[in-house]
């Protein structure tokens, strides 16, 4: 049995509560200062008001000025704040965090450098907030909605990393028969892979715009477009790969993760409206309040490439549809899908 | 203009009418004895009683015992039975094609050879039907449904042959501003890439099954296990191309196609019932009536594992989803996803 504790108490900070819990851990979910509400009702009736589920019997609460006693004596720390908040981890919880205790992301997302290259969290974290400290930063990859996670349904996710037996020891802290783990060294890989989903979901869900817009309401029996446009995310999403250096193979990780993301919440709304033929500020408008993170996302591994394409690294031919969703999301244009460019001739 | 004759007017022979159409060719459509029905009202209304809309004005129909009036001349022949076909069409039409005919086919499904090689069907059909003299034998792989096609909606396909000179003009053909064609001489890859798209959607939509199990009918909120059983499914499609010697560049052709097929009739039908936990001789009950290529692809793959495993050219650990479904539609299990199987770890 460990101590784990968990920083961020949003919907997936909170579900890692169940593995941990599952597998007898001591668990301690501490908010931050915007998780307020969620810790008061959870320790008053025990349930995640987002996730609207009881949360495991015994996890301790702790609100965000008691942080230094949620960490006292933690054997493993996982960062449950999203994209919006690592450079507020790395300021504020990592200077708390000693090199022996290993630190494990459920935050998605990745930043590119000023010389094009894509830097997943971990990287950016260390570079920008461990100064000169080593620290042990690892971070979970793969498609994992909160909720199913909580209601422990069968879900399959990679933990990254740099060290191969501190990820061993993360997986034996945290498998269950329900929560399935693969381990990887390759951490741009894993978190390239599963990033690059939340732009080429958004490039997906055009489609389901398209098609209400031409045919009215809904997407039933109107997938050809759909594929064509998974088809060429999985082909570009490789090509982002080969330009980060990592392994193609990582692709299956990106592959299952944009499936399931196709189907959820906000990236397929934007990538609807955007369909429809909306501009991206009516769409924002239209989603306001929204935080969104394949925006986010897109726009770096834009940058990313026109960046690598001035110095001849990347070829933007070879990302006709990312090039798509940038002209989209920075460049006020509306939705015209360069189909023909999507042709792959082998010889 | 040339003269592009289809043999087979089943649903997606007869929605191949509208490219041909839309590019001004002479269209003639040639029905089996199957198609007696389909030929017949078409004849009198335009209309394809199957696709339930109406061909292109200007096609001519012909019924099974006019084939040689609508092979006469023909610049193209495009073959459009299913599977079930394929021999029919080798024993009866491919001795009336001269070596000078392009056949296209839109047939899916491969077999295995004696000695575990995985066929597409155009190598198949040159091997037993062809009796030594050079046809040219191409197929189309990719995700298009029959319907979409016909209602023009986008749609990227990939035409593969051992001619690349043959391939792009049966593209200028062929290709519209909604019928985008990527040409490939890689026949094995692209053919073996969308057949075992079939038997993995089998394997995705077990989820479906066990979820409705579970936790009662319907599939919303659920995908955290579609999601590992895809990630699965885009890994062993993967392996299967290696172990064809093609190129795994292929699998974005597969995984297009398995996103698309997950959400289709038959395949979707069958793989639910099994994650229901019925035997498939329960299901094929259930079912009967309706031909299962999906079974027959899945069938063909699990033989050709099992034999080239004997000779320690594959390893079975590599298709621990693809075994289980061999479990499943060979041997009368039931479903027990082996999902402690699925994690790859990469150092």
């Amino acid at each position: 049995m460990s101590v784990i504790t968990i920083i961020g108490a949003g919907m997936m900070g909170s579900a890692m509560s169940f593995p941990a819990s599952d597998n007898a851990h001591e668990v301690r979910l501490a908010g931050t200062s915007l998780d307020r509400e969620i810790i008061d009702a959870a320790r008053k009736t025990g349930r995640h008001i987002k996730l609207n589920m009881h949360l495991p019997d015994g996890v301790k609460y702790y609100q965000a000025e008691q942080t230094d006693e949620a960490l006292e004596g933690a054997e493993l720390l996982i960062c449950g704040v999203s994209s919006f908040g690592v450079d507020w981890f790395g300021e504020n919880i990592l200077p708390r965090v000693p090199g022996s205790l290993p630190v494990l992301s459920v935050t998605k997302g990745l930043r590119t450098a000023d010389d094009g290259t894509l830097e997943p969290f971990p990287h950016y974290l260390a570079r920008r907030y461990a100064k000169g400290r080593k620290l042990s930063l690892n971070a979970i990859g793969g498609p994992c909605t909160s909720y199913e996670l909580a209601a422990h349904h069968q879900t399959h996710v990679a933990f990254c990393g740099g060290d191969y037996a501190v990820l061993e020891s993360l997986r034996d802290m945290l498998s269950t028969d329900y929560y399935h783990i693969s381990v990887s060294t390759d951490v741009v890989g894993v978190e390239c892979a599963v990033a690059m989903k939340n732009a080429y979901a958004l490039g997906v869900t055009l489609a389901v715009g398209l098609s209400e817009k031409i045919r009215g309401k809904g997407m039933a029996d109107d997938y050809n477009a759909q594929a064509a446009l998974f088809a060429q995310s999985v082909y570009e999403m490789g090509k982002v790969l080969e330009l980060a250096g990592a392994d193609s193979g990582n692709i299956i990780f990106g592959a299952g993760d944009l499936y399931v993301t196709i189907f959820g919440g906000r990236t397929r709304k934007i990538g609807t409206l955007l369909g429809r033929g909306m501009t991206y500020a009516e769409a924002a408008r239209q989603l306001e309040g929204i935080t969104l993170e394949s925006v986010v996302i897109a726009r770096e591994s834009v940058k990313a490439v026109k960046i690598l394409s001035q110095s001849g690294k990347a070829n933007p031919d070879d990302f006709p549809l990312l090039m798509h969703i940038g002209e989209l999301i920075n460049d006020g244009k509306t939705a015209n899908v360069p189909w023909e460019k999507f042709t792959h001739d082998r010889t």
